[in-house]
């Protein structure tokens, strides 16, 4: 989805990148021709994001020009799913006695770094969004970026204010950043726990959960009773980590986050991805195996699942019969109004149908109600009820 | 997936094809080098089928050279689904003052003709399946084919001996053919309703149930009262008519139907289609929004959505767990031996990976459990027991 198109390249700047990612020249100038290389756009157009994984390098990303030479912010590492606890952190972790299990908090994936003197937020996908940077230079203890330019933290923007994923969950007035790892520039190599949370500590920064470190052998048991527990708070899951970092981590969601991604799922049918939606419901189904529930506990998870997909549904479907538009609605807070109309250009190129209403005075800030059209599945839907066949 | 390779073609038989056809004789070959086009193999190599639907001609279209000419036994047309009866009924069939209501039979869908003096029955797809052209045979009233040869019957195989749809809810002891349609040949022209019927009659087969005619008006209210009686005996739904048979049909289902799917395609939830799964689910929505359910209503097909979701994933994954294969069972019964391996040997032809039983002798015929493997839900549940990440 790379609106952007890149400016015309100087062929010894191509020379350059290509001889820094020890690629060939012609591939360099055929991943910037198919915009699997692509440029920022306005202010942040030295900065290139992959925008496809390309020999081991992940996905979003960035690179740009430094020193004459480059510098890299590695992407998000996807962390892998388990499907049962049991076998599989035994096997995923073999060899350790321990393993660390933090909170998996539902937010909105950033990473922020200095990259040439400037503080950024960028996105999962390699973006520079405007207004979660300006939430970042706000929120966060920038001290940090001057005694640690080489570091870059990897967090979730978490609360009602942000305008991708809003959670009233974590009893956050506005927004916050979460910091779960630490992770070097070029190399992408994380910090060890301990001196991750060492420096976040120092630094005030607010960190997911830790809960704490637990034998191999009864990690399985123990991890399904923090599932347990943070489920009944609708929070999401853990990611379960090697305390070194050298292990990839692995990660298990509760089933009420599995029925919160249905219930979206299902109001925006038509946009959803298919695959999306089976892998919550195989979820369900591998957990209440696992945890062998009995008649009760399995009957009130069916009710559950089937809940969450039916009344999404029929609220949408009820809707545009009644003539109503489906959107999603979210909302921003800025200081400056200058920061929304930055946040509105952004989404305008990348595709996104927002519509953004006046902004109110909050305080000495401006809320802004941002409402996100699903043209998909409202123009699907409403053709069902003018009688067009599925 | 044709896995048959035709023969080499005589250059001749392609001219004079491609003229019958009005194609040119390089789409013809293209067609046929593409596989679109495809012979059957042994004794029914005569037999070519489209692979793909062409120009209008519907994919399972066949068609066998006869007289110097050629014949078409053209294919089922596809019929368009209403995820609400009104306005649906009342667009689709704008012009008519009545719709006439038959019953939608879950069986598998065949065309039982005559071509060449040997009676076929042709599947969806254009194969002649033997155990099915052996009942076919078997079964009806083979008079018919003398005094109309020109004609085409369109059914469903019903029943727990149909080895690819097996059903005990129609209380048929092994399988009958239920006829929905008379086509003429080449053409493809439906007869009207009550013609159709007049020659079902006179001949003895059986024919789906028609419920009646309805006026346009009450169509909706009265087809919602037939969908929720044939709910409560599991059967499928309906198909809406045009009595003259000029205007193409629609057909709608009972939530029973689209629970059972979704029991069965959760059963094998790697092998079933993401857009079946969803499809299903989908209805569900259009039908409690349509019909105005109440809370205790909502709540029950919440039940059952979710049930037929989760029980049938539960004991796939609890199968594996406990160290047992899944697969498909369905039944065969045959007065000759040859029948089955004849079967044996097509379902081979088709790819499709199937376990015959040792034959039990009931009465004067033999019956052949078969075992259809599901290897990819099968091997995915293993491999997360095994500690696998999705």
């Amino acid at each position: 989805m790379s609106r952007e198109g890149n400016e015309k390249l100087d062929p010894q700047f191509i020379d350059k990148l290509a001889s820094f990612l020890g690629f060939d020249k012609d591939r360099v100038q055929h991943l910037f021709e198919k915009n699997y290389l692509a440029q920022n756009w306005g202010k942040y157009e030295y900065i290139f994001r992959f925008d496809k994984e390309i020999s081991h390098i992940e996905r979003g990303t960035v690179i740009y020009e430094k020193d004459g030479s480059f510098e890299i912010i590695m992407g998000f590492p996807k962390i892998r799913r388990a499907m049962v606890l049991d076998p599989t952190i035994k096997k995923h972790f073999s060899g350790l006695e321990k393993v660390a299990v933090e909170e998996k908090m539902n937010g909105y994936n950033v990473r922020i770094a200095i990259a040439k003197d400037e503080i950024l937020a960028i996105t999962r996908s390699g973006y520079i969004c405007p207004y979660t940077t300006q939430k970042a230079k706000e929120k966060l203890n920038l001290k940090f970026f001057d005694d640690f330019p080489e570091l870059v933290l990897y967090g979730e923007m978490i609360g009602p204010d942000n305008p991708y994923v809003p959670k009233d969950i974590y009893g956050i007035e506005s927004v916050e950043f979460y910091i779960f790892d630490i992770r070097e520039k070029n190399s992408g190599k994380p910090l060890t726990i301990s001196r991750k949370q060492e420096i976040l500590e120092k630094y005030g920064f607010f960190q997911v959960k830790f809960f704490k470190k637990i034998p191999m052998e009864t990690a399985a048991e123990e991890i399904r009773k923090i599932i347990r527990e943070l489920g009944e708070k609708e929070h999401e899951g853990v990611v379960i980590k090697d305390p070194k970092m050298v292990l990839s981590p692995l990660k298990y969601t509760s089933s009420q986050s599995n029925c919160s991604d249905l219930r979206h799922a299902f109001k925006f049918y038509n946009e959803t991805g298919r695959d999306y939606m089976l892998s919550r419901i195989v979820r369900e189904g591998f957990q209440t195996v696992e945890w062998n529930e009995d008649k009760t506990e399995f009957e009130k998870r069916c009710m559950q699942l089937g809940k969450s997909i039916l009344d999404p549904l029929r609220e949408s479907i009820q809707n545009v019969k009644n003539g109503q538009r489906l959107y999603e609605e979210a909302r921003i807070r800025v200081k400056d109004l200058k920061t929304a109309a930055d946040f509105e250009d952004y989404l305008k190129r990348l595709g996104i149908d927002a519509i953004f209403e006046e902004p109110q005075l909050v305080g000495e800030e401006y809320l802004i109600i941002i409402k996100k059209i699903n043209k998909s599945t409202n123009d699907k839907t409403q053709a069902i009820w003018q009688g067009e066949t599925w």
